[in-house]
């Protein structure tokens, strides 16, 4: 069985980051205009060097507290990337996992979280990692 | 500040459960066929009691060793459900984030989370909790 698993596990392996961002100091359109934010994420994954292959970008309904948010999914040949935000709360988290198929990708999904963060430019930031597979 | 803390905290506060699936024992059709995969994950999604929003389906091309393999991303109201498909190697691995914004969804996240994996008979799983926000 540990034929398998190393088989599998080379395959499959990936690095899954994730950023949750209180307090963002940038300007609060980032966090409200879909279209906005969905072509800065397509501009920084295909700066990373990952390949995006298709996306949805999404905004809720005003609240009594201001704009709705905005959820942008863009998927990636190396796996996806998601990014949520709460205006209300000047708050957004980001997903950016990449399987490492064929390449490790480890590095581009550290230079696209990067990229967003510094975008964004939380006070707070609260980063985990995880390896998936 | 402690008051800001807890603020942000109660209403960002969320759960994501991560489940990477080895060695699936379903119909291969579910890895490959994105429109039944997609409307299954669709209907997992609203029997959990969720709220979808939009979507994306995406279809790899095939490679040498076979049909590509499938992403669907379903856009909720409470945050995102990913599904990646790897056709070749039997696996898919999946992300269910809910965000318990205005109340707690951590039981229907924890549902979708079982019923995706009930389809998918992995014989190797595994499985992470994440505490978000």
């Amino acid at each position: 069985m540990s034929g398998v698993q190393v088989y599998y596990s080379a395959l499959m392996q990936g690095l899954h980051l994730t950023a949750d961002c209180h307090q963002c100091q940038c300007d609060p359109r980032w966090l409200e205009d879909a279209d906005l934010l969905g072509q800065a994420c397509l501009d920084a994954v295909r700066r990373a060097g990952l390949q995006p292959v298709n996306q949805v970008f999404h905004v809720f309904p005003p609240t009594p507290r201001g704009p709705g948010g905005v959820t942008a999914a863009i998927l990636l040949a190396e796996s996806h990337l998601c990014v949520h935000t709460w205006p209300e709360l000047a708050a957004v988290t980001l997903d950016v996992y990449v399987c490492n198929f064929g390449a490790d990708h480890d590095a581009q999904a550290q230079a696209l979280s990067d990229a967003l963060i510094a975008l964004l430019q939380p006070a707070d930031l609260r980063r985990a990692v995880m390896r998936r597979g």
